[in-house]
């Protein structure tokens, strides 16, 4: 028998390591034949666009380099399976490679809309007694998956995040004039990687000195209050905020006074709002696709916990029959910090968001509490060895 | 004998490894008491804002720290020192201010307008018979100071872009549809940093695949032109770009259609005019303040050579009893690599700037030859130890 994986949705830091999870632990069943990986993920399953994995990664070199390389070395896809009621030759393509190529499991490492192709498919080879194991591996850097404790790929974003707006902090408060500058950072409808920015109050740093997320009401008025508070103490004053709060720059049928549609993002909106209202010099950056492809900042415990929950997948199908399943994390303990791997029923977990918590949030909607940073803390532990070659980091590339 | 150290200038990842060579320099000679560190730059002189360094950096940690600190640990200014001529006020300040302290020679860590203030002070104290020594130590991520082979904090900026742009390059390729991205990188007048980002090619990557200096003639055009056919060869085209290409959105007197002033840059200038006329997925990134302050991702061989830098400065008052000079670097071969430091005529050096090569331009002004890639190369080489306390690397702070 063979088993195919395919990798969807936004790049992450740690979406390979999980593809190696897979690939290292089905390597170890005899009865697997052979490791397809569908290139751009279930569209290479449609157009029968595979490759034989153990073809490409040969040395434990390779792995090691794809473990630390970012974004999905097979590519991605943004496609949605209609429901079989409706439509269901896709399922009928879909079940025929398979069968084309005896692939009897399905490993889809992805997020939420990915999660939705593993429930349909699951509940389609069950309705017609297709044994094919589908099973979902969860990554998003937005760490909005329900059930689970975490997303792999979403810790390294968090540590590339504090690194670099540590950085920022420093740039900052170089010169003697009162500045303020906002930092945009992903997550359209959940705010944990904007939250997780208060790492560094672990390390002394005060700022960011306010937290904007999609989950608290957001009113122009009191964040202005807050600025004019903030910049009364500190010099330098940092904004952290999340690109999905609710403000006029994030609605998409806003237009600005001239009846033009808002084309650029919240930071850019606070940067104006701030300067109109407050004057002194405002900066605004986004830390755009960067935030979610920073191998070279990666956080060990993420790419380890990626590679584990791929090998978990892997044994969850194979060993224990699961299917239908996205295996996801139990935190057992935050000191010392331990998680345990187990599966969960996808039905819950597809077209679901998990929101940063509201008792997380202060009550002024401006920051985060004590139990985030205790939270965020474990998940941006430990710097995976990076291979340089001319200086530069090296990627595993599988063509051009 | 005392002696004063001051930064000035834009941040750089380098810039603090300057200012531990000055102090572990003058630390060796006998007849120096106080290493005073003006804050914000010739402002602390200006208002007898000083600190004792040798209060603060105790530790051999606290030196290693520092070094691996991004931005100015003394803070920055934007300060031009009038000409004497006209008012020597702020001059009779700032020898009055070193009589006070007994403060016998001077060091600049600086750009293009500090190498000004060194080259007006010390011409200052020769007409007036003051016996103090005013020495510039170079620094720019913009490289684009004379005589000097190149400067520190530059090859730890390029590095970080070429780091940040491999991973960008990974991120643009994952989805099955053709894109272009567009990477916004900072150099207003001079193209050195965008340029450096040819550096990927030692390690067999054709991205980024367009280059546009400042120094190159843009069209728009061409770069359509140039556009449309790298797209024909590969799916996700990647471009970098100078903030300082002479286009619309560079021109400060730029309006739109609406006669509305141009805010956005260069990048998201291309974004909209490839997105008008290519119609395929279009996205700008700006690399912003990060590519300045990396540190995490700093070369060691620029952190190495600011160190050994601003020793030299040092060396140079206080042994050869040099003053009106700017350290420089002489590149003595490129394999291996060496390079020599001698002090040039600050003279020489103030209100002039050293442009990229036309001749490392290719004809068709989008990319850049061999050549540049050999003097890239050597700058981005290795990478410090860095020291991570909760998972986030640690900084050096005088202060809150």
């Amino acid at each position: 028998m063979n088993i195919a994986v395919a990798q969807s949705g936004g790049p992450t830091a740690a979406i390979n390591s999980s593809l190696c999870g897979v690939f290292d632990e089905a390597e170890k069943y005899n009865e697997i034949d052979r490791i397809y990986g569908s290139l751009n993920g279930i569209e290479g399953i449609l157009n029968d666009n595979l490759i034989d994995l153990k073809e490409v990664l040969i040395t434990e070199n390779d792995k090691q380099l794809l473990k630390r390389t970012p974004s999905t070395v097979l590519g991605s896809c943004r496609f949605k399976l209609k429901n079989s009621s409706d439509d269901d030759s896709d399922y009928k393509r879909i079940t025929q490679n398979f069968a084309k190529h005896n692939i009897k499991a399905f490993f889809y490492i992805g997020g939420n809309d990915s999660m939705d192709t593993v429930m349909k498919l699951d509940a389609y080879f069950r309705e017609n007694h297709i044994d094919i194991k589908v099973v979902g591996v969860p990554k998003t850097i937005d760490n909005d998956l329900p059930l689970t404790d975490h997303t792999p790929g979403f810790g390294s974003a968090a540590k590339y995040v504090a690194t670099t707006l540590q950085e920022i902090i420093r740039d900052s408060r170089v010169y003697s004039i009162p500045s303020v500058t906002i930092v945009e950072i992903m997550g359209r409808d959940a705010g944990w990687l904007t939250a997780s920015s208060c790492v560094l109050r672990a390390n002394g740093e005060p700022a960011p000195h306010l937290i904007y997320l999609p989950e608290s009401d957001f009113s122009e008025e009191h964040y202005l209050e807050d600025v004019k508070r903030i910049s009364e103490r500190y010099k330098a004053v940092i904004v952290a905020v999340s690109e999905g709060i609710d403000c006029l720059a994030s609605r998409s049928e806003a237009t600005d006074a001239f009846g033009h549609k808002y084309l650029s993002g919240v930071g850019k909106y606070l940067e104006e709002l701030t300067r109109d209202h407050i004057g002194c010099k405002v900066r605004s950056i986004e830390l755009n696709v960067m935030q979610r492809c920073g191998s070279h900042i990666a956080s060990l415990t993420d790419l380890d916990e990626a590679w584990r929950i791929g090998a978990a997948a892997v044994n969850e199908a194979l060993k224990y029959g699961g299917s239908g399943v996205m295996m996801g994390f139990r935190r057992i303990s935050n000191n010392p910090y331990r998680v345990g791997i187990a599966p969960l029923d996808v039905r819950e977990c597809a077209n679901k968001a998990k929101y940063f918590p509201k008792e997380w949030i202060t009550p002024e909607g401006n920051n985060v509490t004590i139990d985030a940073l205790n939270y965020f803390l474990p998940l941006i532990q430990g710097e995976p060895k990076i291979d340089y070659l001319n200086g530069i980091p090296v990627h595993f590339r599988l063509d051009q």
